[in-house]
């Protein structure tokens, strides 16, 4: 769709390294296909979250890796052609060990991918919102997973986020510390604190001990009223994740029109929640197709010279 | 995710049989995912459109024959793993000669899918909405390809639509209706008229010169507001295709909602049309995989038995 | 390639059902693409082999899960569509938990496959000809994989092995014999008994001891000089694997051709060894093509009818 | 597999174009999977042609376009993690018209592919060496979908080669001549010249007149017995593609083997022509896992750090 020849530096890569390292606070939207990425970068984010509970919930599968890494690398490519803005991928837990985790990285980095994050849980995951006390990788296990990852980025700027599971799991800050600070020397880029509190207290917490030794990345899913995006801020958290609104927007608006069109047996009161036909076509520049077909088709075909010879 | 396990008769491809035979008009509702796929299921649509504006649409792709048949192929798999009900894949002019039409045949077969519908037109398509006076497949090689389909098929109930595009490319009411005949007689199952008027008169008045030769199906686009359901329903329409409304709706919500959040960078005001988290894991019944743990998982693993040999 | 239409009973599952019941020795060999599959099938062999080592091997991988499920399934579709006889796939030790598994097995029997072996190590799996002492999975969990397969398979006569490592991974012929009747009772509907040995006494040991509670198969990798294959049979083993031959052969010959044509610079003196070109049309039916180009294309295309409206 | 960290210039795609530009003959030997590349690179070649009838056939289905252009790719994507050394991707007639084309060279690029082969037939294709006087592409349109593939690279050193099929198609020197000179403006980094003549004299005469305007590449299925690679190389071509070798190898050795050890119940007598076990483990590099187990996996994992909190 793009043009990616004689693409300006600074690559994908380099863009979501530059965010995570900036003093401000960036946004994260999330996105599940081609076109949900594309709609996040024409609003204006700087970057995508690649959500493997959002990527799973669209294909109609459950968040507990019951699509296989090849699968979302596929849903991934999409996201990554329809859009020029860096894209972090929800690695979940590097889809196996070690091994499986890099052999994901050198993929993603062909996929132009910015960054990947992975968390310190359990191959096949769990989705963290979902019971108790999770059980967390080894700490030495998922430090040497961290490292293979860096070693097998094929860009120098690709990132590896570690997500700390510690706080969902039900551990004290201490363990969410040490955590945090053995993969910041395993070689994360950045952390990524989870936690499913209401209050947000954790979250800033944990960011005032940790005091900025490495970026800091958050998803306030459950704790999004308590605290405003100013006090994260303050508090020098570098990038905030929105992590699953598209998904759940869409599925919110495509139940109310599938009951509305069922029920009327018509179309045309849902139609002003719908985007015009139009909008599609301008969205994804078919113009660029037609302005194209100008170019390389040639006007009146030669009717000698596509034939048999005789 | 359903349990398959001694599957009741009958099948997909017969449920679609008897919905396109059936005396009362039918509705087949788009979807492009496996998610969208199992919310027309669960508001109780008899069938699935999977449309390949659509699904190229949420690829991020142009509905001009940009993905390729594998690729349209792993997304039919996820909409037909995700439901129950038939499903009628748009095999857009059969991604080729007959031969390719026919090997999309038999994986779609593979997959469980109910039906599909070819257009005469010519490879790559352009969508029917874009230009005037597109061109037409040869008649006869249309019929080809149609009985080559009809010949594939590796389930005796799946269904072959022919999408006569003559109204929509400019011709005149007889084109239409010599094509149809002709693709009758080649073997299709039910014949799709389509048209771009906003008055809905060229369908009806296909339909009565056709009499129930076989069955009918239409998708007014265009035509939705002249004409009400009960009207093509007395004209003998078999089966209404509610054709790209789940996208269009997904489309507009993820909009909406990325523009709100990036506006005011806090979620709070979109919550209420977003899809509650809980809604997910209950629509994905994450509770059948907690019951599947308990009864698959040892509830206390033996240290003993997970070992290396001493 | 095959017309699957109007397929005749028995299917793959229940050929493979009764090749494992049978009190004569059957035997599988390996394949890893669809052209190794059916040449297995030509030559006459009841059935195939998908060995997972064989196949990430042709890809160019390690056998240690590197590849996901996912593209394991891209392959062995092409392998189930090039052939008739029933495959048995090696499905390494069902790619996660007893939720992954099942969802292979979904996916496997969706291309009718006609079995599933596997296996009691850890994912990601090493190569069992690889060191010493592999850890096995416990017991009670393996039980629980091999029940969820079972009860998620969609064909009544699809099989599933299980694969005891205990004798591989140094353990006594007691640990191996508990394990089986263990999985024999969860369900599965043979042993695949392995062993790395030289002489092939533990298999023979095993066998008698076994006393054919259910079906018994073997890969006599190590211990193929050892023991004849009549000594198997009247062991009472159902079901030899001839399990990577395919993949060694063909590594073997196109190393040696490439040094050939490398050195000198010429083709010629490796043409005896090579399949002529008309021998692959042949094998892979190109006339079939033709006689159906003939049947359903337009012998002359009609100028008038692929045409713009005017 | 490689560590492609910090790679080295030049780029796979700047090897392949200085392969085109040098005066002395280069050759390219046949890959169509992981394994196969693999040993091509091993061997010493300079570089690699994907076929496209190979990877159909080693697929298990004809060279037709059977299989679409994302299964193409995923074959390729293999091969070119295997491999350090330039591939050539036989592109068959780009799948489709321009827009398909491009799409098809913006992945390969994401895959490192140094160069696309396109041919001036008709999608779906047909193997050259079917029949005669296969119907030719309109050289206008041909020379649209070349410039637009040059425009839509997003390598600068990407090759796009077009092939020339005047001569297999009974048309006349000048044709060809003609062809070739209008591709070339077109944006043609080099022109394949294709003949399935016996004795050679068509690909000499074609070098003649044709005086190095830009790089030659043959492929001398059918001639390599009349004419040695020295007079290639005296003529002025640039590359020479042994085009289909090893997939020939591989299934006379695989059916040789199969036959045998069918008839004989055994597979003693054909090791000698199968590739150790331990050579497939030395080839793909296990060792590399084992060092990098060492590296990345704990000695003994800290069981109070995989737990649940209490």
């Amino acid at each position: 769709m793009h043009n990616h020849h004689h693409t300006p530096t600074p690559s994908k890569a380099a863009m979501m390294r530059e965010l995570l390292r900036s003093r401000s606070l960036s946004f994260l939207m999330e996105a599940h296909n081609g076109l949900s990425a594309r709609i996040v970068e024409d609003v204006g984010f700087s970057g995508i979250w690649a959500s493997g509970f959002s990527i799973s919930t669209a294909l109609g599968v459950r968040d507990s890796n019951e699509v296989s890494a090849g699968e979302v690398l596929d849903t991934v490519a999409y996201m990554a052609d329809a859009t020029r803005i860096p894209i972090m991928v929800d690695g979940d837990t590097g889809y196996g060990n070690f091994n499986n985790a890099r052999r994901f990285v050198r993929q993603l980095c062909r996929l132009e991918v910015a960054a990947v994050c992975i968390e310190d849980k359990l191959f096949p995951k769990t989705n963290s919102f979902i019971g108790e006390h999770q059980p967390l990788a080894d700490t030495n296990e998922f430090c040497g997973k961290i490292t293979a990852c860096k070693d097998s980025q094929t860009d120098d700027d690709f990132c590896v986020i570690a997500r700390v599971e510690a706080l969902v799991s039900g551990f004290p800050l201490a363990e969410a510390l040490g955590r945090a600070e053995a993969y910041r020397q395993a070689g994360a880029d950045a952390i990524f604190i989870h936690s499913k509190r209401k209050d947000g207290k954790e979250v800033l917490a944990f960011a005032k001990e940790w005091g900025r030794r490495c970026p800091l990345v958050i998803t306030p899913t459950t704790y999004h009223r308590a605290v405003g995006v100013d006090a994260f801020e303050k508090a020098g958290i570098s990038t905030l994740i929105w992590s699953n609104q598209n998904m759940r927007a869409s599925m919110r608006a495509m139940r109310e029109v599938c009951e509305e069109v069922f029920r009327n047996r018509r179309v045309s009161d849902v139609e002003p929640v719908l985007a015009p036909v139009q909008e599609v076509f301008d969205f994804l520049d078919y113009d660029e197709l037609d302005d194209a077909s100008r170019r390389y088709l040639p006007a009146e075909p030669d009717p000698a010279s596509r034939r048999n010879a005789s």
